[in-house]
């Protein structure tokens, strides 16, 4: 076919080259070979992952590129912190928006070089491609993990206790409050709902602990309500959670305080990723204790129970109905 | 966020454990887990290698889709092949675009399934999303290759023969046919070349001779002469080629009959995933040779030579002029 360029753009070799080569891992050969050799350490298994995020639906246009390249490094490396794995090579599809320019490529591989510098990843390949509309990527993650120690979604038993990272439901009202809600609510809160729906916090310290306590694993992306249900729904059993013991930071019950419907938004929205794990609750004082030099805690906010299904009880003892458990990336736009 | 699905419509969750966990890898845990383990093979090396095929660029909207998911199947396995791996496991990024539905969804899995057996791979999971305009479709593809016999296109010297498998420029003509042009061509070229540009043929019987022969190779999936340069680029050295020689289906050869400009395009058309290498001369024979039961050619085409670029002489011994010497999947559609 007949390729008829811009001449204003940037050629796909040379924007890889001049990009993306300056953090490739040396298997990679400067990304000019169009694949990778990674050579596995012995006694050590692979995670591998994969994450895409798409304009419109996990950030918008206007977004600083940096940002974005960081929020797709970052949604890939909680889920490897959530088996256990330590994160170390990437792979990116980028996929092109129709408006693409080279000031826009240029900082979204700083933002991705600087992360990845930041949490020692390396580059391996991958591809870039038109989309004849928005921008779309797709990022692969390959972590290590010394073998047979990967925590899976499988696993969870009655009398286990409930452990989230972080806090749970910000991005979701980031979100809420970027598409025009929350409108009251006061310029610090609005301020720490909206950077935490940019840029999310992937907690690599939580990986030893996992692998040493964990029974099962896994990230919150999907909402915190759904996300559960899903793991219990693997493990075979069921969870009782109580609203109180639920960490939420100041902004997002500011929010609360303010619209009573945040609430279900902040326990079913998407896109916290945090981590959600369960252990024998004979490890809880440890597990809690482990996070005191870290800048996040962990709260038990629960108890694996035999059955099946998610009960949220409210702090007057109810529990709790949700119209949905979880956002689905597949589904239609709200 | 409080997402509104569509009634009609199939969840994320369903969509996967009913069509994509079929044929998932053990370690991936019937894909209900967010990540997948590996365990590497001593002695083994890993080949990764992601390429994305999105719609309108590189297939079109009607498509069948159980072709479109083996397309986008094909063109890793081609990488894979051309560094002398044999494929093992493939991750998925599915970009839904606005119009998909289940039926949609079910004859994709079912082509993408019966590849998978076809070529034995397994799928370690990945992840779907909406595009918000047209599907999309990124694969993440591993290769096992033996320990340190990986090979990149770098290490082509001088007077090494230039190889390539099958025929050139069958899939560029039948784009270009498909976009309304060639429309005197006979109707059993038109088939063939409308064939080809459908559905690549991976050559993966040829890993075992990449790694006894083969100084340098890369899949040609942007056009013979800009990927031959690529190579030459990457391994420091010129190329000298005979249009004579270059292997031309009778497909391409009625088209080029039919219209003179189609010969440029087959010359510099994408999507051939043929197979590009270069050997020590003195395997020649053998390599030549070794294709004797497999269904497809290996051709001699050239030399390579001290210098840099690529040198193509047409029947008269003139060197041939390229207005574009390979299709830039990240430039504009023409």
């Amino acid at each position: 076919m007949n390729s008829k360029q811009s001449e204003a753009r940037i050629s796909e070799a040379q924007l890889i080259r001049k990009y993306f080569a300056p953090f490739a891992n040396k298997g990679a050969f400067n990304l000019k070979d169009d694949a990778a050799r990674l050579s596995p350490v012995p006694d050590t298994d692979y995670v591998i992952t994969q994450d895409a995020i798409a304009e419109g639906i996990h950030f918008f246009a206007e977004d600083p590129p940096d940002q974005i390249a960081r929020k797709a490094l970052r949604v890939n490396l909680s889920d490897i912190a959530a088996k256990g794995g330590e994160p170390k090579y990437i792979s990116l599809a980028l996929g092109l928006g129709t408006e693409w320019n080279e000031e826009w490529i240029a900082a979204f591989a700083k933002g991705l070089q600087e992360d990845c510098t930041r949490f020692g990843v390396e580059l391996t390949g991958g591809d870039t491609f038109s989309t004849g509309s928005g921008f779309i990527i797709s990022i692969t993650k390959i972590g290590e993990i010394p073998k047979n120690q990967y925590v899976s979604r499988i696993g969870a038993k009655p009398a286990d206790a409930i452990f989230v990272t972080g806090s749970i439901g910000d991005a979701a009202l980031g979100l809420k409050a970027r598409l025009g809600g929350l409108k009251d609510l006061d310029e610090t809160s609005l301020e720490v709902l909206l950077d935490r729906y940019l840029l999310p916090r992937p907690r690599m310290e939580l990986a030893r602990l996992i692998r040493k306590f964990a029974t099962s694993s896994m990230d919150i992306s999907d909402g915190f309500v759904g996300d559960l249900e899903k793991l219990c729904d693997a493990s075979g059993v069921s969870a009782v959670v109580n609203l109180a013991d639920i960490p939420l930071s100041d902004a997002v019950s500011a929010a609360v305080r303010l619209e009573s419907n945040a609430l279900e938004t902040a326990l079913s929205g998407g896109d916290d990723y945090e981590i959600l794990f369960t252990a024998n609750a004979d490890n809880s004082n440890e597990i809690l204790a482990s996070c005191s030099s870290w800048d996040f805690n962990i709260s038990q906010v629960g108890e694996i129970v035999e059955g099946e299904g998610v009960k949220v009880f409210d702090t007057k003892g109810e529990v709790m109905e949700f119209k949905n458990k979880s956002y689905d990336h597949s589904g239609e736009r709200s």
